[in-house]
Protein backbone atom coordinates (compact mmCIF):
# COMPACT_ATOMS: atom_id res chain seq x y z
CA UNK A 1 0.00 0.00 0.00
CA UNK A 2 1.36 3.49 -1.09
CA UNK A 3 1.48 6.12 1.27
CA UNK A 4 0.40 9.38 -0.99
CA UNK A 5 2.91 12.36 -1.02
CA UNK A 6 0.36 14.33 0.97
CA UNK A 7 0.18 11.81 3.65
CA UNK A 8 3.94 11.34 3.83
CA UNK A 9 4.31 15.39 4.32
CA UNK A 10 1.73 15.74 7.01
CA UNK A 11 3.17 12.57 9.13
CA UNK A 12 6.91 14.45 8.63
CA UNK A 13 5.42 18.00 9.85
CA UNK A 14 4.51 16.06 12.96
CA UNK A 15 7.04 13.65 13.57
CA UNK A 16 9.43 16.52 13.35
CA UNK A 17 7.64 19.24 14.81
CA UNK A 18 9.39 21.66 12.12
CA UNK A 19 8.04 23.17 8.87
CA UNK A 20 11.81 24.03 7.80
CA UNK A 21 13.78 23.03 4.66
CA UNK A 22 17.34 23.23 4.06
CA UNK A 23 18.50 23.68 0.95
CA UNK A 24 21.81 22.19 -0.04
CA UNK A 25 23.16 24.42 -2.83
CA UNK A 26 26.42 23.53 -2.51
CA UNK A 27 28.79 26.36 -3.80
CA UNK A 28 32.52 25.89 -4.10
CA UNK A 29 33.04 29.88 -3.51
CA UNK A 30 30.94 30.31 -0.46
CA UNK A 31 32.42 27.07 1.44
CA UNK A 32 34.87 27.89 4.46
CA UNK A 33 38.89 27.62 4.06
CA UNK A 34 40.05 24.37 3.80
CA UNK A 35 36.90 22.66 3.30
CA UNK A 36 37.49 21.87 -0.64
CA UNK A 37 40.51 20.45 0.31
CA UNK A 38 38.94 17.36 2.28
CA UNK A 39 38.63 14.19 -0.20
CA UNK A 40 35.18 13.56 -1.43
CA UNK A 41 34.42 17.10 0.30
CA UNK A 42 31.27 17.85 -1.71
CA UNK A 43 29.73 15.22 0.24
CA UNK A 44 31.59 15.58 3.49
CA UNK A 45 30.53 19.02 3.67
CA UNK A 46 27.02 18.55 2.44
CA UNK A 47 26.36 15.61 5.05
CA UNK A 48 27.90 17.55 8.13
CA UNK A 49 25.11 20.13 7.28
CA UNK A 50 22.78 17.36 7.69
CA UNK A 51 24.28 16.60 10.67
CA UNK A 52 24.47 19.30 12.13
CA UNK A 53 20.92 20.06 11.48
CA UNK A 54 18.03 17.04 10.74
CA UNK A 55 16.56 17.08 14.10
CA UNK A 56 15.29 20.89 13.18
CA UNK A 57 13.94 19.83 9.79
CA UNK A 58 11.43 18.43 8.09
CA UNK A 59 12.89 18.32 4.72
CA UNK A 60 16.35 18.67 2.50
CA UNK A 61 15.96 20.06 -1.48
CA UNK A 62 19.23 19.67 -2.91
CA UNK A 63 19.27 22.33 -6.15
CA UNK A 64 20.56 20.10 -8.74
CA UNK A 65 22.10 22.74 -10.85
CA UNK A 66 25.47 23.34 -8.51
CA UNK A 67 26.15 19.71 -8.87
CA UNK A 68 25.85 19.99 -12.12
CA UNK A 69 27.76 22.92 -11.99
CA UNK A 70 30.74 20.76 -10.75
CA UNK A 71 30.66 18.19 -13.72
CA UNK A 72 31.16 14.45 -12.28
CA UNK A 73 32.32 15.59 -9.27
CA UNK A 74 29.44 16.95 -8.77
CA UNK A 75 26.77 14.04 -9.70
CA UNK A 76 29.16 11.35 -7.64
CA UNK A 77 29.02 13.93 -4.26
CA UNK A 78 25.30 14.02 -5.06
CA UNK A 79 24.66 10.59 -5.08
CA UNK A 80 26.53 10.25 -1.75
CA UNK A 81 25.04 13.00 0.05
CA UNK A 82 21.35 11.31 -1.28
CA UNK A 83 22.67 7.81 -0.09
CA UNK A 84 23.63 9.17 3.26
CA UNK A 85 20.41 11.26 4.22
CA UNK A 86 18.39 10.38 6.84
CA UNK A 87 14.89 8.24 5.93
CA UNK A 88 12.72 10.23 8.02
CA UNK A 89 12.81 13.25 6.57
CA UNK A 90 11.72 14.85 2.87
CA UNK A 91 13.98 14.62 0.15
CA UNK A 92 13.05 17.14 -2.68
CA UNK A 93 15.21 17.81 -5.89
CA UNK A 94 15.01 21.17 -6.89
CA UNK A 95 15.09 20.47 -10.78
CA UNK A 96 12.85 22.73 -11.98
CA UNK A 97 12.10 20.22 -15.14
CA UNK A 98 9.81 20.12 -17.69
CA UNK A 99 9.64 18.73 -21.03
CA UNK A 100 6.63 16.60 -23.32
CA UNK A 101 5.50 13.84 -22.33
CA UNK A 102 8.30 11.10 -23.60
CA UNK A 103 10.86 13.35 -22.39
CA UNK A 104 9.05 14.66 -18.93
CA UNK A 105 8.98 10.17 -18.92
CA UNK A 106 12.67 10.41 -18.61
CA UNK A 107 13.16 12.94 -16.62
CA UNK A 108 11.16 11.64 -13.90
CA UNK A 109 13.10 8.36 -14.33
CA UNK A 110 16.13 10.18 -13.56
CA UNK A 111 14.49 12.13 -10.74
CA UNK A 112 12.10 9.51 -8.93
CA UNK A 113 13.94 6.23 -9.99
CA UNK A 114 17.51 7.60 -10.68
CA UNK A 115 18.48 9.75 -7.66
CA UNK A 116 15.85 8.87 -5.65
CA UNK A 117 14.12 12.16 -4.72
CA UNK A 118 10.99 12.01 -3.14
CA UNK A 119 9.32 15.09 -4.64
CA UNK A 120 10.72 17.70 -7.38
CA UNK A 121 10.04 20.84 -8.61
CA UNK A 122 8.73 21.06 -12.12
CA UNK A 123 8.40 23.78 -14.30
CA UNK A 124 4.15 24.09 -15.63
CA UNK A 125 4.95 26.35 -18.77
CA UNK A 126 4.46 23.77 -20.96
CA UNK A 127 1.18 22.75 -19.72
CA UNK A 128 -0.56 19.90 -18.38
CA UNK A 129 0.46 16.86 -20.87
CA UNK A 130 4.38 17.70 -19.70
CA UNK A 131 3.57 17.39 -15.86
CA UNK A 132 2.05 14.43 -16.27
CA UNK A 133 4.92 11.24 -15.78
CA UNK A 134 5.83 13.68 -12.85
CA UNK A 135 2.03 13.02 -11.34
CA UNK A 136 1.98 9.44 -12.15
CA UNK A 137 3.04 8.33 -8.81
CA UNK A 138 0.85 8.84 -5.69
CA UNK A 139 3.95 8.44 -3.26
CA UNK A 140 6.10 11.32 -4.88
CA UNK A 141 5.63 14.62 -4.81
CA UNK A 142 5.95 17.15 -7.61
CA UNK A 143 5.76 20.78 -6.53
CA UNK A 144 4.95 23.53 -9.70
CA UNK A 145 6.37 27.05 -9.94
CA UNK A 146 3.67 29.17 -9.29
CA UNK A 147 5.01 32.63 -8.12
CA UNK A 148 8.98 32.79 -7.90
CA UNK A 149 10.91 34.21 -5.44
CA UNK A 150 13.12 36.40 -7.56
CA UNK A 151 12.09 39.89 -8.91
CA UNK A 152 11.68 38.50 -12.79
CA UNK A 153 9.31 36.35 -11.72
CA UNK A 154 6.97 39.72 -12.40
CA UNK A 155 7.18 39.11 -15.97
CA UNK A 156 4.90 36.77 -17.27
CA UNK A 157 3.80 35.08 -14.02
CA UNK A 158 2.29 38.14 -12.78
CA UNK A 159 0.73 39.09 -15.81
CA UNK A 160 -2.98 39.40 -16.21
CA UNK A 161 -4.61 36.17 -17.76
CA UNK A 162 -8.24 36.44 -18.65
CA UNK A 163 -8.64 38.44 -15.73
CA UNK A 164 -6.22 36.33 -13.17
CA UNK A 165 -2.89 36.37 -12.81
CA UNK A 166 -1.03 33.98 -14.74
CA UNK A 167 0.37 31.71 -11.09
CA UNK A 168 -3.44 32.26 -9.63
CA UNK A 169 -4.36 30.68 -12.77
CA UNK A 170 -1.58 28.05 -12.71
CA UNK A 171 -2.17 27.21 -8.77
CA UNK A 172 -6.47 27.27 -9.33
CA UNK A 173 -5.26 24.24 -12.45
CA UNK A 174 -2.65 22.71 -9.74
CA UNK A 175 -5.78 22.08 -7.58
CA UNK A 176 -7.42 20.05 -10.68
CA UNK A 177 -4.94 18.01 -11.22
CA UNK A 178 -3.67 17.12 -8.20
CA UNK A 179 -5.71 13.43 -8.46
CA UNK A 180 -3.33 11.74 -6.74
CA UNK A 181 -2.52 13.54 -3.56
CA UNK A 182 0.73 14.47 -4.36
CA UNK A 183 1.17 18.04 -6.53
CA UNK A 184 2.64 20.75 -4.56
CA UNK A 185 2.88 24.68 -5.74
CA UNK A 186 6.30 26.75 -5.09
CA UNK A 187 5.01 30.41 -3.71
CA UNK A 188 8.16 33.13 -2.88
CA UNK A 189 8.55 34.04 0.81
CA UNK A 190 9.86 37.03 -0.99
CA UNK A 191 5.00 37.55 -1.51
CA UNK A 192 3.53 37.38 1.22
CA UNK A 193 -0.04 38.69 -0.71
CA UNK A 194 0.17 36.40 -3.48
CA UNK A 195 1.11 33.36 -0.94
CA UNK A 196 -1.79 34.03 1.06
CA UNK A 197 -3.81 34.31 -2.17
CA UNK A 198 -2.56 30.99 -3.35
CA UNK A 199 -3.43 29.39 -0.33
CA UNK A 200 -6.84 30.32 -0.60
CA UNK A 201 -6.99 29.04 -4.07
CA UNK A 202 -5.41 25.99 -3.17
CA UNK A 203 -6.17 25.72 1.02
CA UNK A 204 -4.96 21.49 0.97
CA UNK A 205 -1.85 21.64 -1.35
CA UNK A 206 1.79 21.85 0.16
CA UNK A 207 3.81 24.96 -0.68
CA UNK A 208 7.09 25.14 -0.80
CA UNK A 209 8.64 28.66 0.28
CA UNK A 210 11.94 29.48 -0.77
CA UNK A 211 13.32 33.06 -0.13
CA UNK A 212 13.94 33.12 3.74
CA UNK A 213 17.55 34.15 4.60
CA UNK A 214 19.44 35.69 1.88
CA UNK A 215 16.72 36.64 -0.24
CA UNK A 216 15.14 38.83 2.54
CA UNK A 217 11.84 37.32 2.81
CA UNK A 218 9.84 38.33 5.49
CA UNK A 219 8.93 35.06 7.02
CA UNK A 220 6.41 35.42 9.64
CA UNK A 221 4.42 36.87 6.74
CA UNK A 222 5.26 34.63 4.61
CA UNK A 223 4.57 31.82 7.57
CA UNK A 224 1.07 33.74 8.47
CA UNK A 225 -0.02 34.31 4.42
CA UNK A 226 1.22 29.80 3.89
CA UNK A 227 -0.11 27.86 6.58
CA UNK A 228 -2.85 25.72 6.17
CA UNK A 229 -5.83 25.36 8.43
CA UNK A 230 -4.11 22.76 10.60
CA UNK A 231 -1.26 25.40 11.13
CA UNK A 232 0.83 23.38 8.89
CA UNK A 233 0.89 23.14 4.87
CA UNK A 234 4.29 24.99 3.81
CA UNK A 235 8.20 24.14 3.34
CA UNK A 236 10.07 27.27 4.18
CA UNK A 237 13.46 26.90 3.07
CA UNK A 238 16.24 28.59 3.34
CA UNK A 239 19.86 27.84 1.55
CA UNK A 240 22.69 29.51 1.68
CA UNK A 241 21.89 31.40 5.22
CA UNK A 242 21.98 27.71 6.93
CA UNK A 243 24.87 25.99 4.75
CA UNK A 244 26.87 29.35 4.34
CA UNK A 245 25.96 30.95 8.28
CA UNK A 246 29.87 31.05 8.64
CA UNK A 247 33.25 31.08 6.79
CA UNK A 248 35.18 30.29 10.35
CA UNK A 249 35.95 26.77 12.05
CA UNK A 250 32.13 26.86 13.68
CA UNK A 251 30.68 26.57 10.75
CA UNK A 252 29.26 23.85 11.77
CA UNK A 253 27.92 24.87 14.81
CA UNK A 254 26.93 28.50 13.14
CA UNK A 255 24.34 25.74 10.47
CA UNK A 256 22.58 24.54 13.40
CA UNK A 257 22.23 27.91 15.03
CA UNK A 258 20.72 29.55 11.81
CA UNK A 259 18.41 26.39 11.60
CA UNK A 260 17.33 26.61 14.67
CA UNK A 261 16.55 30.13 14.78
CA UNK A 262 14.76 29.80 11.63
CA UNK A 263 12.49 26.92 12.93
CA UNK A 264 11.78 28.82 15.98
CA UNK A 265 10.67 31.95 14.03
CA UNK A 266 8.37 29.84 11.36
CA UNK A 267 6.87 28.23 15.02
CA UNK A 268 6.63 31.40 16.72
CA UNK A 269 4.19 32.61 13.50
CA UNK A 270 2.75 29.61 13.13
CA UNK A 271 1.72 30.25 16.85
CA UNK A 272 0.61 33.58 16.17
CA UNK A 273 -1.69 32.83 12.99
CA UNK A 274 -3.43 30.24 15.49
CA UNK A 275 -4.75 32.89 17.95
CA UNK B 1 37.29 38.29 -31.07
CA UNK B 2 34.18 36.67 -30.02
CA UNK B 3 31.48 35.53 -32.83
CA UNK B 4 28.06 36.28 -31.62
CA UNK B 5 26.13 33.38 -31.81
CA UNK B 6 23.70 34.72 -34.79
CA UNK B 7 26.75 35.00 -37.51
CA UNK B 8 28.11 31.75 -36.56
CA UNK B 9 24.39 29.89 -36.74
CA UNK B 10 24.37 31.80 -40.21
CA UNK B 11 27.75 30.59 -41.22
CA UNK B 12 26.97 27.28 -40.29
CA UNK B 13 23.42 27.18 -42.31
CA UNK B 14 25.67 28.56 -45.28
CA UNK B 15 28.34 25.99 -44.95
CA UNK B 16 26.47 23.24 -44.05
CA UNK B 17 23.61 23.81 -46.95
CA UNK B 18 20.80 22.45 -44.46
CA UNK B 19 18.82 23.38 -41.81
CA UNK B 20 18.44 20.14 -40.44
CA UNK B 21 19.03 19.09 -36.92
CA UNK B 22 19.28 15.74 -35.44
CA UNK B 23 18.05 15.43 -32.17
CA UNK B 24 20.77 12.73 -30.33
CA UNK B 25 17.74 11.35 -28.05
CA UNK B 26 19.18 7.87 -26.54
CA UNK B 27 16.56 5.32 -25.86
CA UNK B 28 17.60 1.91 -24.67
CA UNK B 29 14.03 0.99 -25.90
CA UNK B 30 14.20 1.75 -29.30
CA UNK B 31 17.91 1.32 -30.23
CA UNK B 32 18.15 -1.90 -32.74
CA UNK B 33 18.66 -4.94 -30.88
CA UNK B 34 22.01 -5.74 -30.11
CA UNK B 35 23.24 -2.49 -29.86
CA UNK B 36 23.44 -2.28 -25.99
CA UNK B 37 25.60 -4.91 -25.98
CA UNK B 38 28.89 -3.15 -27.24
CA UNK B 39 30.69 -1.62 -24.54
CA UNK B 40 29.67 2.09 -24.31
CA UNK B 41 26.85 1.46 -26.57
CA UNK B 42 25.87 5.02 -25.75
CA UNK B 43 28.34 6.91 -27.13
CA UNK B 44 29.48 4.40 -29.98
CA UNK B 45 25.41 4.18 -30.85
CA UNK B 46 24.73 8.31 -31.03
CA UNK B 47 28.19 8.77 -32.65
CA UNK B 48 27.55 6.00 -35.47
CA UNK B 49 24.25 8.18 -36.04
CA UNK B 50 26.66 11.40 -36.06
CA UNK B 51 28.65 9.82 -38.64
CA UNK B 52 25.72 8.32 -40.97
CA UNK B 53 24.47 12.42 -40.74
CA UNK B 54 26.86 14.86 -40.24
CA UNK B 55 26.85 16.33 -43.88
CA UNK B 56 23.68 16.42 -43.86
CA UNK B 57 22.85 19.08 -40.71
CA UNK B 58 23.72 22.12 -39.12
CA UNK B 59 23.19 21.38 -35.62
CA UNK B 60 22.53 18.56 -33.28
CA UNK B 61 20.65 18.62 -30.26
CA UNK B 62 21.12 16.12 -27.60
CA UNK B 63 18.03 16.10 -24.78
CA UNK B 64 19.77 15.82 -21.91
CA UNK B 65 16.85 13.64 -19.61
CA UNK B 66 17.31 10.96 -21.73
CA UNK B 67 21.11 11.15 -20.86
CA UNK B 68 19.84 12.09 -17.00
CA UNK B 69 17.68 8.89 -17.24
CA UNK B 70 20.66 6.58 -17.72
CA UNK B 71 22.45 8.02 -14.57
CA UNK B 72 26.19 7.96 -14.38
CA UNK B 73 26.62 5.59 -17.62
CA UNK B 74 24.41 8.41 -19.06
CA UNK B 75 26.40 11.14 -18.14
CA UNK B 76 29.58 9.69 -19.00
CA UNK B 77 28.39 8.33 -22.47
CA UNK B 78 27.07 12.47 -22.87
CA UNK B 79 31.15 13.66 -22.52
CA UNK B 80 32.05 11.22 -24.76
CA UNK B 81 29.57 12.02 -27.21
CA UNK B 82 30.05 15.97 -26.67
CA UNK B 83 33.44 15.23 -27.28
CA UNK B 84 33.22 12.90 -30.59
CA UNK B 85 31.01 15.40 -32.64
CA UNK B 86 32.20 17.47 -35.51
CA UNK B 87 32.97 20.91 -34.48
CA UNK B 88 31.68 22.82 -37.40
CA UNK B 89 28.11 22.11 -36.70
CA UNK B 90 26.29 23.50 -34.42
CA UNK B 91 25.83 21.44 -30.95
CA UNK B 92 22.45 22.34 -28.97
CA UNK B 93 21.98 21.68 -25.31
CA UNK B 94 18.03 20.93 -24.74
CA UNK B 95 18.41 21.13 -21.22
CA UNK B 96 14.89 23.65 -20.62
CA UNK B 97 16.89 24.83 -17.53
CA UNK B 98 15.49 27.76 -15.59
CA UNK B 99 16.01 29.31 -11.90
CA UNK B 100 16.48 32.48 -10.18
CA UNK B 101 19.98 34.02 -10.60
CA UNK B 102 22.78 32.50 -8.28
CA UNK B 103 21.29 29.20 -9.55
CA UNK B 104 21.01 29.89 -13.30
CA UNK B 105 24.34 30.80 -13.33
CA UNK B 106 25.30 27.53 -12.01
CA UNK B 107 23.50 25.83 -15.08
CA UNK B 108 24.89 28.43 -17.37
CA UNK B 109 28.20 26.95 -15.69
CA UNK B 110 26.99 23.51 -16.01
CA UNK B 111 25.87 23.62 -19.71
CA UNK B 112 28.44 26.07 -21.47
CA UNK B 113 31.82 25.76 -19.41
CA UNK B 114 30.94 21.81 -18.11
CA UNK B 115 29.07 20.27 -21.49
CA UNK B 116 30.54 22.81 -23.94
CA UNK B 117 27.28 23.31 -25.20
CA UNK B 118 27.03 25.96 -28.25
CA UNK B 119 23.37 26.74 -27.35
CA UNK B 120 20.65 25.37 -24.98
CA UNK B 121 17.04 25.37 -24.72
CA UNK B 122 15.43 27.66 -21.82
CA UNK B 123 12.38 27.93 -20.15
CA UNK B 124 11.32 32.26 -19.42
CA UNK B 125 8.72 31.29 -16.67
CA UNK B 126 10.50 32.98 -14.08
CA UNK B 127 11.43 36.04 -15.72
CA UNK B 128 13.79 38.18 -17.55
CA UNK B 129 16.78 37.93 -14.08
CA UNK B 130 16.49 33.83 -14.46
CA UNK B 131 17.58 34.35 -18.21
CA UNK B 132 20.50 36.61 -17.53
CA UNK B 133 23.30 34.77 -17.09
CA UNK B 134 21.90 32.37 -20.30
CA UNK B 135 22.64 35.53 -22.28
CA UNK B 136 25.72 37.12 -21.14
CA UNK B 137 27.50 35.79 -23.34
CA UNK B 138 27.31 36.81 -27.03
CA UNK B 139 29.10 33.36 -28.47
CA UNK B 140 26.39 30.96 -26.64
CA UNK B 141 22.84 30.59 -27.42
CA UNK B 142 19.61 30.59 -25.68
CA UNK B 143 16.74 29.42 -27.00
CA UNK B 144 13.80 30.48 -25.56
CA UNK B 145 10.38 27.88 -25.06
CA UNK B 146 8.09 30.16 -26.78
CA UNK B 147 5.23 27.47 -28.24
CA UNK B 148 6.25 24.04 -27.87
CA UNK B 149 5.31 21.00 -29.74
CA UNK B 150 2.64 19.51 -27.58
CA UNK B 151 -0.96 19.76 -27.17
CA UNK B 152 -0.97 20.58 -23.59
CA UNK B 153 1.36 23.75 -24.63
CA UNK B 154 -2.28 25.65 -25.02
CA UNK B 155 -2.56 25.51 -21.12
CA UNK B 156 -0.80 28.55 -20.61
CA UNK B 157 1.07 29.56 -23.77
CA UNK B 158 -2.12 29.85 -25.61
CA UNK B 159 -3.71 31.77 -22.86
CA UNK B 160 -4.74 35.62 -23.45
CA UNK B 161 -2.47 38.10 -21.83
CA UNK B 162 -3.84 41.32 -21.68
CA UNK B 163 -4.76 41.15 -25.89
CA UNK B 164 -2.55 38.97 -27.21
CA UNK B 165 -1.43 34.69 -26.49
CA UNK B 166 1.42 34.37 -24.04
CA UNK B 167 3.66 32.84 -26.39
CA UNK B 168 3.60 36.34 -28.67
CA UNK B 169 4.25 38.05 -25.46
CA UNK B 170 7.55 35.74 -24.91
CA UNK B 171 8.74 36.71 -28.46
CA UNK B 172 8.64 40.25 -28.49
CA UNK B 173 10.31 40.08 -24.82
CA UNK B 174 12.75 38.04 -26.50
CA UNK B 175 13.66 40.52 -29.28
CA UNK B 176 13.94 42.89 -26.35
CA UNK B 177 16.10 41.19 -24.88
CA UNK B 178 18.52 40.43 -27.67
CA UNK B 179 21.14 42.50 -26.77
CA UNK B 180 23.97 40.26 -27.81
CA UNK B 181 22.82 38.50 -31.20
CA UNK B 182 22.31 35.57 -28.88
CA UNK B 183 18.74 34.49 -28.48
CA UNK B 184 16.51 32.18 -30.24
CA UNK B 185 13.15 31.03 -29.81
CA UNK B 186 11.56 27.31 -29.57
CA UNK B 187 7.99 27.00 -31.80
CA UNK B 188 7.04 23.57 -32.14
CA UNK B 189 6.41 22.33 -36.37
CA UNK B 190 3.03 21.00 -35.16
CA UNK B 191 1.43 24.93 -35.12
CA UNK B 192 2.53 26.68 -38.59
CA UNK B 193 0.24 29.46 -38.09
CA UNK B 194 1.54 29.98 -34.49
CA UNK B 195 4.85 30.18 -35.95
CA UNK B 196 4.02 32.49 -39.22
CA UNK B 197 2.96 34.66 -36.34
CA UNK B 198 6.17 34.77 -34.05
CA UNK B 199 8.58 34.74 -37.09
CA UNK B 200 6.35 38.34 -38.08
CA UNK B 201 7.39 39.33 -34.35
CA UNK B 202 10.93 38.35 -34.39
CA UNK B 203 12.16 39.07 -38.00
CA UNK B 204 15.68 38.42 -37.08
CA UNK B 205 15.46 35.61 -33.96
CA UNK B 206 16.94 31.60 -34.79
CA UNK B 207 13.70 29.83 -34.50
CA UNK B 208 13.80 26.13 -33.36
CA UNK B 209 11.94 23.99 -34.83
CA UNK B 210 11.11 20.79 -33.05
CA UNK B 211 7.92 18.26 -33.57
CA UNK B 212 8.75 16.81 -37.32
CA UNK B 213 9.23 13.63 -37.69
CA UNK B 214 6.89 11.48 -34.87
CA UNK B 215 5.41 14.41 -33.72
CA UNK B 216 4.05 14.88 -37.05
CA UNK B 217 4.52 18.30 -37.76
CA UNK B 218 3.64 19.26 -41.21
CA UNK B 219 7.04 19.78 -42.07
CA UNK B 220 6.47 22.14 -45.56
CA UNK B 221 4.35 24.07 -43.49
CA UNK B 222 6.07 25.17 -40.65
CA UNK B 223 9.22 25.56 -42.91
CA UNK B 224 7.26 28.24 -45.07
CA UNK B 225 5.86 29.45 -41.56
CA UNK B 226 9.12 29.90 -40.42
CA UNK B 227 11.94 30.79 -42.64
CA UNK B 228 13.02 34.64 -42.48
CA UNK B 229 13.56 36.99 -45.07
CA UNK B 230 17.18 35.69 -46.52
CA UNK B 231 14.81 31.29 -46.21
CA UNK B 232 17.04 30.71 -43.45
CA UNK B 233 16.38 32.00 -39.58
CA UNK B 234 15.03 27.93 -38.23
CA UNK B 235 16.87 24.79 -37.49
CA UNK B 236 14.06 21.86 -38.12
CA UNK B 237 14.75 19.45 -35.60
CA UNK B 238 13.77 15.71 -36.10
CA UNK B 239 14.86 12.71 -33.38
CA UNK B 240 13.08 9.68 -33.29
CA UNK B 241 12.54 9.61 -37.15
CA UNK B 242 16.29 9.56 -37.45
CA UNK B 243 17.94 7.75 -34.90
CA UNK B 244 15.53 4.78 -34.51
CA UNK B 245 14.66 4.95 -38.53
CA UNK B 246 15.03 1.20 -38.65
CA UNK B 247 15.23 -1.75 -35.68
CA UNK B 248 17.44 -3.69 -38.51
CA UNK B 249 20.91 -3.98 -39.28
CA UNK B 250 20.23 -1.32 -42.01
CA UNK B 251 20.12 1.59 -38.84
CA UNK B 252 22.84 3.37 -39.95
CA UNK B 253 21.82 3.63 -43.77
CA UNK B 254 18.32 4.17 -42.68
CA UNK B 255 19.32 6.88 -40.37
CA UNK B 256 21.10 8.73 -43.23
CA UNK B 257 18.00 8.23 -45.77
CA UNK B 258 15.48 9.42 -43.13
CA UNK B 259 18.13 12.54 -42.20
CA UNK B 260 18.54 13.43 -46.06
CA UNK B 261 14.89 13.15 -46.95
CA UNK B 262 14.27 15.51 -44.34
CA UNK B 263 16.96 18.24 -45.35
CA UNK B 264 15.77 17.54 -49.01
CA UNK B 265 11.95 18.64 -47.87
CA UNK B 266 13.26 21.45 -46.39
CA UNK B 267 15.23 22.68 -49.17
CA UNK B 268 11.97 22.11 -51.52
CA UNK B 269 9.73 23.91 -48.76
CA UNK B 270 12.32 26.91 -48.56
CA UNK B 271 12.67 27.23 -52.40
CA UNK B 272 8.61 26.98 -52.69
CA UNK B 273 8.84 30.08 -50.02
CA UNK B 274 11.30 32.05 -51.76
CA UNK B 275 9.40 32.37 -55.02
Amino acid sequence: MVTPFHDRLRSVWRTAGSLLCVGLDVDPRLVPPGVTERPDWISQFVLDIVEATRDLVCAYKPNIAFYEALGLDGYQGLRKILDGLPRDVVVIGDVKRGDIGNTASAYATAMFDGWGFDAITVSPLMGRDSLDPFLARPDRGAFVLCKTSNPGSADFLDRNVDGEPLYELIARRCVEWDERSNVGLVVGATFPPQLERVRALAPNLPILVPGVGSQQGDLAAAVRAGVDAAGEGILVSASRSVMFASRGSDWRDAARRSAMALRDEIDAARARSAV
